[in-house]
């Protein structure tokens, strides 16, 4: 342990680099000279109390988060589907399919109800801050040329999906097509009706048991139970902890932290967990690995919702980073119906930002010229509701398409390996640097 | 704990198939017919005792595989890398170093001689089933134009990787490019020096603590540190345990596994650690979710070395599947100095295997025909000599390109999301049907 604290302390750093360059030295020695402007990390973690205070406190925020559900506001005008457990999802599954019998036995045919989830349906909600889909249902009837197929389709997923959650298991997209190739023919449509039945049934994806693959990983101030089993991220070593796939399995999170720490990147996250972070500053630490999958986002969601945490976000400083917090914090658009139950309002943008490029004085070299595609994904964002939102966006945004620079996390290495730890992200939370 | 048997017991399993063609059903009611050759577990797990009794008895092969340390070997005519601890690392660093300055000061200027890494001096060795590098020198002068500049990355790259392993720290091969942008140029160049001086200290990418990043999970019947921390990999929920990128922090590993199930693909893993697979036998169960990473190769490869168990692999019938193998046999081309620590010989072919596709009876429509790409890769496999070397392995893809048919191990679902953990994996062990 003390072995660790010491890793994690201020020893002299990696010399930064070895080039002649006066620029490239300068920067160097400035970068250095920012270690001394380090408060102690007593002082520090009093800002990063009241941080935690202040996000607990703002009840507005996370009850619009926990407490609103839709589903049982008859006039809302739009649809959000929500996490129902098996026994509710089974009786909805039995109310649709005993009213298709009655309407059968009554001699008029049977026919679904199915929301659209056309992109011309989707709408973004600023007082949600989220991604919606509006009331707007077409009729599958089974008596129709066009819709036979489809609605034969719809009745095989409810089916499939009655049958898992009769067997308190969950499976994936994969599964559930190969249970039927010949009628699905590719996945594509088992897919797409699979999410048509969520959103008929106004049940999360993950409340039908059909699962994603998972892909992201935390270490840090946290215990949670994984289906039962004890889960200690303050024990999970350099690798930390697979997020579990299944949302619903987790249960009993509890931690000390005082905010959580959101990263981009894998390299990132290593050099976090290796330096045990956390220890000395109280935070949970988490990443998708690039883009959020929607297991991570599911997670990253019940941390918020539980802990009343802020979220910290480190991505790297181009559009791409920036599109990453805007899937975490709205939604993406093909999973529209689910973004209340997918999306964490109300996260900070930490770093790297485009302004720190210059504040930490990044040297040129190790900046990246954006190209033709990132310009335009650039201005595409500045377009975007999430970010005309937050006046601190828009300028770094800015600052980012006049100066086309754009630079990695990583690009701090040009300082010694452990200047992310050591040095920029202590004076980030010291100066309370985020936007 | 009782719920979980239950779950992973023999109740009876989703109807598979409400097709209506006498054929699918058919092959429905045939793979269910299986689950009555099952015998008792007691009995399976009787022929998994002898299994795994008899991989640690083979002395030759954990041998050649843990004790073998060419570069203690002068005489040798390969060169194969081996993991060294820092000190050694640190020493090697030196004595080069060392030895440049003497021969500065003797006026004959400095070079390195670096052994060459391309692929005709790439070599597969039957007796150690590995791909290894020919020793075959090259001299790289710094008094030359065609050199200089490389000499100059190879001395940083040194003095870099000195740095990281006093500090005790580990970083990435992206990181480790940003510390001199400038000198390196693009990270392709710092990568190659990387490798050059891997080979030429004689020790693995992991001994100079250049790490990758991880992608791979485990679960099961398995206890190691990671960095210090006890992780019960059976007390890991469904998400399993992240294998660590930095395997030199891997340590105490303890099992009271029979066997290492090796997984292709997420969505197999999923099912098994829902279904506490590894409860009913007792095993190790990883994946690198697909092509395999350094870090779940390096994973799996210390595994089989400490506990001397037999390793079983699960991976898709197709030919993409039998690459996979491969990699964590023979290592990959373009990392074949580090083979020796980077592949685990002797892993069996559990499945699916095309002769399965009949044997379980797979319906037709979870067949998928062969693209013309596949069957050039499948032909290109019948070549290889780790292909070769294993008649069995012959049979079966000459199976695959004659019947043209490919299947992923999610087919298996179209008996029931849990017909692969219930009934073919236990009949699989029952019958001891690897190869």
């Amino acid at each position: 342990m003390l072995e660790k604290k010491r890793r994690a302390g201020v020893a002299p750093d990696v010399p930064a680099s070895s080039s002649k360059k006066p620029r490239a030295s300068a920067a160097a020695s400035y970068a250095e000279s920012l270690r001394s402007k380090l408060r102690p990390d007593a002082s520090i973690l009093t800002t990063l109390r009241s941080l935690a205070a202040s996000a607990s406190k703002s009840k507005a925020a996370t009850n619009s988060l926990a407490d609103h559900d839709p589903s049982a506001d008859p006039i809302s005008s739009y649809i959000v589907v929500a996490d129902q457990d098996s026994a509710s999802v089974t009786s909805r599954i039995n109310r649709l399919v005993l009213g298709a019998a009655r309407s059968i036995l009554s001699g008029r045919g049977f026919s679904f109800a199915v929301p659209s989830r056309a992109a011309s349906n989707q709408v973004y909600l600023p007082d949600l801050d989220r991604i919606v889909l509006l009331r707007r249902e077409s009729a599958r009837p089974f008596a129709s040329v066009a819709t036979a197929r489809k609605a034969t389709v719809t009745a095989r997923v409810l089916s499939l999906v009655h049958a898992v959650l009769r067997r308190g298991i969950h499976v994936t997209k994969r599964d559930l097509f190969y249970t039927d190739v010949k009628l699905f023919g590719d996945q594509s449509q088992s897919d797409a009706v699979l999410d048509d039945v969520s959103c008929m049934l106004g049940c999360t994806r993950s409340s039908l048991h059909v699962v994603a693959s998972e892909k992201g990983v935390v270490v840090g101030r946290l215990v949670f139970a994984d289906d039962g089993d004890r889960i200690d991220c303050t024990r999970m070593g350099v690798g930390g902890k697979a997020i579990p796939p299944n949302i619903d399995r987790v249960s009993g999170i509890e931690s000390d932290a005082l905010f959580i720490l959101l990263v981009e990147k894998d390299a990132a996250f290593m050099r976090l967990a290796e330096d045990r972070f956390y220890n000395r500053f109280p935070c949970i630490i988490l990443t998708a690995k690039g883009q959020p999958d929607v297991a991570t986002r599911l997670f990253l969601r019940r941390l918020k919702v539980e802990l009343k945490l802020p979220v910290l976000a480190l991505v790297d400083s181009d559009p791409y980073g920036l599109k990453i917090l805007s899937v975490y914090m709205c939604g993406s658009k093909n999973m529209s119906y689910d973004s209340a139950n997918l999306t964490t309002p109300d996260i900070k943008w930490l770093g790297v930002r485009p302004s720190d490029l210059d504040k930490y004085r990044v040297p040129e070299q190790c900046r990246l010229p954006m190209t033709d595609h990132d310009i335009k994904v650039g201005k595409e964002l500045l377009e975007e509701d999430f970010v005309k939102q937050n006046e601190g966006w828009v300028k770094e945004l800015e600052t980012m398409l006049r100066t086309r620079q754009k630079a990695e996390i990583q690009a701090l290495s040009s300082f010694g390996f452990q200047y992310l730890t050591e040095v920029y992200l202590p004076l980030k939370l010291q100066q309370q640097d985020w936007i």
